[in-house]
C-alpha cells in the first residue's frame, strides 16, 4: 500500500534508464492532491550532502510540498553546481507537469557518488510517472519499488489512526546505514488535518527514536532524506499525542524493515541496554556496542561472544555514561553469559539459530533504557561492497 | 634481534601448554638485568580492562620493574578477582625465581576474554622460561614468537643511537586495533642510561603518533599494554632529542608491522589528511576515513572509491575540522580521484596493485598535517572473527 494508502496522495514508478540494471523501475513520483499541502523534512547532517539535499531541504521549509520525486541509480552527490542545477532542473519539469511552484517540489536520489544523472532519462521518466500517477496499491508499490537500490524488498508501512486518518509510507536503505539516519530515502504520506509545526515536532520525535537507532555498517550517507505529507484529505483531526504516536511506529516499523534487510545480514541484532543513570547514556553504550565489526563477525559465527560486547561497552567514557564494570550483566537470547563483568552462564547454552539476535546489557546503576538496532558482518556483506560498485 | 639487541636485558619463549594450539610458544619472560631497572608503561583505556593491566599499571608506577613476563592463548580479561589473583600470583612466581621484589614484575596476557588462564601451566611455563633465558638473536625471537596469536608472523625492531646505545622491541597485534591503542603487547628495551621520567616522555609521545594512529576494525582491547625498560648497560647517556626520536620511530615501525599483518587484510591503506587547521582536526578526519567500513571493503575490491571517503570524512563536526567541502581534494596513489569536491580525474587510472594504498585529503584551509593507518575489510577478516573463536 505504501504511500497511497493515505487518502489525497498519487503515486507511480517507473522505468526510466537511470539505474545500470536494465528494466528496474528506478524514478517514482509521490503527488500530494490535497487539499492541504502540509510537509516536514529530515535530511542527514554529512557535510557533504548531496545536491538533492540541498534543494530539498529549501524546498520544505516554508512548511509545504506538492510532490516528491525520487530516483535510484545515481546519488547525485560530490557533483558541484552541475549537480544542483540537475535536481533543480528536475524540480521545474515536475512543477510545470503539475502546475504547482518548483519550490514546492522535493528530490531525492541515491546510488553512485560522483556522478552526474542521466538528465534526459530523468526528465522524460518524470513525463512517465505523471502519466502513470494512481492512487492504487499497485501504484504505491511500484513507487516503493522503484527507489531500491542494494535493497532486495521494498519496505512500506500502513497505519490506521483510531479516528480513521490514515498514514502510509515507504522507505529504502540496507547499506550506508549510520549513526544518525541511513543511506535512505522515506516518504510518509497522511491524510489527517495537521500543520506543518505538528508534522515537524511528530517526525522529529519519530526520527529520533528510530532512524537514528539503527546502524548496519557505521557510515554516514550524504543523501538520507525523510519527507512526511499531509493531504488533509480525510477531513479527520487527529488526537496530537496519538498522531505522534503513530508517525514514531510508522518510522520505527521502516527503520525495523531496514534492519532486517541490512546488506548481506544473516543476523538482525537488537541491543537494549537497561539501568543507565540517562537515556543518552543508554544510548551511547548501545551505539558503541553496535558498532563493533568483531561482535558482528562473532554474531554471523553464531557465537554469542560477550567479551565484544563488554570491550566495546568500556570505551564509553565514565562522563558519557558512569556504571561500574563488576556490576555489568549481559544477557544474549536470554541466556545471562556475563554476571558481574565475569563469565555467568556458559554461552554453549545460547540458541543463536533466530535471525533476531536479543542482547540485553544492564549497567545497574539507574532506571534508564535504550534499543538501537544493528546487523551482523558477514562475508556476503564484504561481497556486496567489495565486488559491487555502489 | 628483539628485545635482546640492548645490552642488559635476557629473554626466553616457550611453549606451556597455555595456547589451545598444541605446540605453540605461548609463554615469554624479559628481564632486565641493570645496572638501572628503569620502566615506563601505557596502557589500554577501556573501562573493563584486564587483570594483568590492573597489575602491571601498578607494578610500574614507581618507575622501575625487573621483569615482564607475557602469555598467549587468553586474556585473563573480565575474569573478576580470581583473575587478578592469577596475575599477582604468576609475579610472585617470577619474583621468587628472580629474586627481586614481586611488585617489579609485569604482567601481559593476550587471547580470549571471560575466561581464566590454566595457572598451573603459567607457573610452571614461568620455570621453564626462567631456566632459558639467554641474551642471544634466538632469545628475543622465541620471546617475539611466543607473544603472537592470529599474527602471522612475528614483529619486531632494532634501532642504534648515535653514540652506541640500543634500542630494540617486539609487539604483538592483528585484531581489536583501534582507536586508542590496539589489543597489542610491546616491550622495548634499551641500554641507554637514562631515568624512567625520560622513559615516560619518550614513551608517550612515541605511542601518540604510532600505535595511536592505526585502526584495523576500530575495536579497542581490553588488555593493550606497551612497556619501554632501560638497563644502562651500555653506560651511554643520550641525546635526550635523540632518544625520543629513537624511541618514536620504533614504536612507528612496530605500529606499521601489525598494520601490515591486520587480519585478513590484502591492502595496507595510509591516510594523510593535509592542509588542516591543526593537527587534531588533521587527525579526526583522518580518524573518521580510517573507520569507515564501505571504503575498507571498497580497498579490498581494489576500487579507490572517493564518495566512501568524502561521505566519511562529512561526518566530522564542524567545531572538530573545519573545512569547506567544495575545497577538499582526494588523492589515491598519486591521482587526484577528487578535485574541489566534485570527480578529478577517472578512478580507473588509479593503480591499486601495491599492497600499500597512499590516499591524501587535501582540506585546502590550513597548514597540518597528520597521518593514519588502516586495514582493508576482506572476506578473509569475517572469516577469521565469525568462524575462528577469540
Amino acid at each position: 500500500m505504501s504511500v497511497t494508502f493515505a487518502q489525497g496522495f498519487t503515486a507511480a514508478g517507473v522505468v526510466a534508464g537511470i539505474s545500470s540494471t536494465a528494466g528496474k523501475k528506478d524514478l517514482a513520483l509521490v503527488v500530494n492532491d490535497g487539499p492541504l499541502k502540509a510537509a516536514a523534512g529530515v535530511f542527514t547532517t554529512n557535510r557533504f550532502c548531496a545536491a538533492p539535499v540541498q534543494w530539498s531541504r529549501e524546498a520544505v521549509k516554508d512548511g509545504r510540498l506538492d510532490a516528491v520525486i525520487l530516483n535510484s541509480g545515481g546519488a547525485n552527490a560530490c557533483t558541484g553546481v552541475e549537480g544542483y542545477e540537475q535536481s533543480a532542473k528536475t524540480a521545474r519539469k515536475v512543477s510545470e507537469l503539475l502546475g504547482c511552484p518548483v519550490d514546492d517540489v522535493a528530490v531525492c536520489s541515491t546510488g553512485l557518488i560522483g556522478e552526474l544523472l542521466p538528465l534526459s532519462n530523468v526528465l522524460a521518466g518524470a513525463e512517465a510517472a505523471f502519466a502513470a500517477l494512481d492512487d492504487t496499491v499497485q501504484a504505491g508499490e511500484d513507487a516503493s519499488h522503484a527507489i531500491m537500490t542494494t535493497d532486495t524488498k521494498p519496505k512500506t508501512v500502513t497505519r490506521l489512526g483510531s479516528n480513521g486518518f490514515r498514514i502510509g509510507g515507504m522507505v529504502k536503505g540496507s547499506g550506508m546505514i549510520a549513526p544518525q539516519l541511513a543511506t535512505m530515502l522515506c516518504v510518509i504520506t497522511t491524510d489527517a488535518v495537521v500543520t506543518p509545526e505538528q508534522l515537524r515536532v511528530a517526525l522529529a520525535a519519530g526520527v529520533d527514536t528510530s532512524f537514528n537507532r539503527i546502524d548496519v555498517d557505521g557510515c554516514m550517507s550524504t543523501n538520507d532524506t525523510v519527507l512526511l505529507l499531509a493531504s488533509g484529505a480525510s477531513g479527520i483531526t487527529p488526537d496530537a499525542d496519538e498522531f505522534n504516536a503513530i508517525v514514531a511506529d510508522c518510522c520505527a516499523a521502516l527503520a525495523r524493515q531496514i534492519i532486517g534487510d541490512g546488506e548481506g545480514a544473516s543476523h538482525d541484532i537488537k541491543i537494549t541496554v537497561e539501568g543507565a543513570t540517562d537515556e543518552d547514556a543508554a544510548l551511547a553504550c548501545g551505539r558503541a556496542v553496535a558498532a563493533s565489526n568483531l561482535l558482528k563477525c562473532a554474531i554471523s559465527g553464531n557465537d554469542p561472544n560477550w567479551g565484544r560486547i563488554v570491550s566495546s561497552l568500556g570505551t564509553v567514557p565514565v562522563g558519557v555514561a558512569p556504571y561500574d564494570p563488576d556490576q555489568v550483566t549481559v544477557d544474549v537470547n536470554g541466556v545471562r553469559v556475563c554476571d558481574g563483568g565475569k563469565p555467568g552462564r556458559d554461552r554453549g547454552e545460547v540458541d543463536m539459530t533466530p535471525r533476531e539476535v536479543d542482547i540485553v546489557i544492564g549497567l545497574n546503576i539507574g532506571g534508564a533504557t535504550a534499543t538501537v538496532w544493528t546487523d551482523d558482518l558477514t562475508h556476503e556483506y564484504v561481497h556486496i561492497n567489495a565486488d559491487y560498485e555502489s
